[in-house]
């Protein structure tokens, strides 16, 4: 196996620093695409991963799994992209292929999933490193097309943020006649305002604060609900077909499932922390509501997105940061401050 | 408006016992049609309701939701039954009729809809009383056509038990590749068997107790999960596509979100009580898994279920009783001593 070593961005310890590091890509086997990284998204499962919250990190982890580059090689087996190509990689870098989810277009939800970054490289027998790095090596079937006329620093995050409230609002079926309501206004709460009115639907925003109204309208909600108002919750009982909630922490989900019409449905995205919420099941019974989860997408569904996100000229609002700049945005992330998405512009790292 | 004066069964007080009372029935009006009832079904929402269990019961009562009779009269623009007709009445006999639940029709959802006891007669200006009673008269919309090859006894349960576990059923696409489990077998569970194998499902049941395999079996289960076997429960990991919960008290809804296949939902169809589950929301995000509610159904696929088991000649297990004994039957079946419903030979009240 042919092994190129690179420079990456990492970490070695849970309490320590990200930094400089080397790591080693493979060479392309029959199927790869080597990909010259120009952008790369800053999502929150990164910090997560980097300190090790959800105790699963193996070190040293290289994070970064909304990549957008530059095809600079490809094997000989490759018939989707050639050198020069805009490309795209997202959560994922393979699966198992073979089971059902992997057969219906949800690699996501194969248990063999390979993380872009944490994961388990067959080649290299090491950890996936993502994407905080000059290139990167993946199979072609996990490689997407980058539409050419989107800016290609604001598309990065639609690799996360978008898909993961893309596909729930596709698979609840969200379109011009639909009532959707978004929790909470960070990198992906933006994105799913964004798609949801894109599709046509009306979208409203619930938050905590009542200064995220302007910014909310000009990402395309119809209204604003202030969860924290109790009338304000009150007359918004029954209105929502699908509630996307983005919220990464702890919260009651029984007040949004109230404003959920008939047959609605709360779909939650984001990780709740290790405390469980109450649910309390007389309105699901009373409503035919239900309550689920959804994880990222699959590769079909994110180049259905991407693609969507050309057509309608659709990205991220990001702020672009140098490499070397991501232990502050780290920390402003946990501030929330941020408008919606730190993208790492890759020349920072090869300068 | 013409009153009639009938013989019924009900209470006057929350810690009293049921006996014979006297009721008023309205005199059929243009669109109503007057039933004889033959057989009524216990519910145990009727024993919640007699004694007040959920704090809303105004007195007296007279329960029975689950009401099979004939025609004795109908009112003069009456289009759909003519006297000597097999008719059925279940949960609710009136609803706004324009809401747009009622335009879908789910008039189970519709906010004003009426119940068939303890709702609001218009008519009368009373609460309305349900089957266990000589005669009751009810709207053509909410009366429902029997099918003649049926035991007229085995199907009065089917107007709850049987359309409580149908409507989620049919919501949820069961069909002939479909893996469904049934949580509990009481009246509710031992319904929801025989509906899901009818339509072609794979169908197991989820019991604590070894002693119910044989039963379950003989119903159509294709397959028993003794719940509290820790073993068998990660057997089961990942394999349904929709689980029916029919247990009517407090329990912990996780370990069956974790046999749901991708995109499988848990249907709560029973009453858990006060205290709400702790309900982890990591499983249903990493299968796109959903906990979802459901209320009995709609006068349409009510209809549609009478017809469905006519032709599969499908009926309730059940015990007859006489009106007298409903005291006892009561406490038999708040110790679930009862395979799988009483029902009350109405015979028994006239006499």
């Amino acid at each position: 196996m042919d092994v190129k070593n690179i420079r990456a961005y990492g970490t070695v310890a849970a309490d320590a620093d990200l930094k400089q590091l080397e790591i080693n890509r493979r060479g392309v086997t029959a199927k790869d695409v080597e990909i010259d990284i120009l952008y790369c998204g800053v999502c929150h499962s990164d910090l997560h991963f980097a300190r090790n919250d959800w105790g699963m990190t193996q070190y040293p982890v290289v994070p970064g799994h909304e990549i957008v580059g530059k095809v600079l090689k490809v094997g000989d087996d490759v018939n989707q992209y050639k050198v020069g190509d805009l490309v795209a990689v997202g959560c994922l870098v393979d699966s198992c292929r073979s089971c059902a989810n992997c057969k219906n277009d949800l690699e996501q939800y194969c248990p063999e999933w390979v993380g872009t970054y944490g994961g388990y490289d067959k080649h290299l027998e090491t950890n996936t490193h993502g994407g905080y790095s000059e290139t990167i090596v993946v199979d072609e079937a996990f490689v997407l097309s980058v539409p050419e006329n989107l800016d290609l620093a604001g598309i990065a995050p639609v690799l996360c943020a978008g898909i993961t409230t893309w596909s729930p609002l596709r698979h609840w079926n969200v379109g011009k006649d639909s009532k959707v309501a978004v929790v909470g206004l960070g990198g992906l709460g933006h994105m799913a305002i964004k798609l949801a009115d894109a599709l046509g639907a009306h979208v409203t925003l619930f938050s905590r604060s009542t200064n995220k109204i302007d910014d909310a309208k000009a990402l395309g909600a119809d209204e604003i609900i202030i969860s924290t108002d109790e009338s304000q919750m009150q007359s918004a009982m029954g209105r929502f077909d699908v509630i996307i909630d983005t919220v990464p922490y702890e919260h009651d989900l029984n007040p949004y499932v109230g404003t959920l019409n008939t047959n609605g449905t709360l779909v939650v995205v984001g990780y709740l922390g290790p405390l469980d919420p109450m649910l309390v099941t007389v309105p699901l019974i009373m409503g035919r509501k239900s309550v689920a989860g959804s994880l990222i997408g699959g590769i079909a569904e994110t180049q259905e997105l991407l693609d969507f996100c050309g057509e309608h000229n659709i990205t991220s609002d990001i702020e672009v940061i140098n490499m070397q700049d991501i232990n502050t945005a780290y920390e402003r992330m946990l501030k929330s401050d941020v408008k919606y998405r730190f993208v790492i512009d890759m020349k920072s790292l090869k300068s």
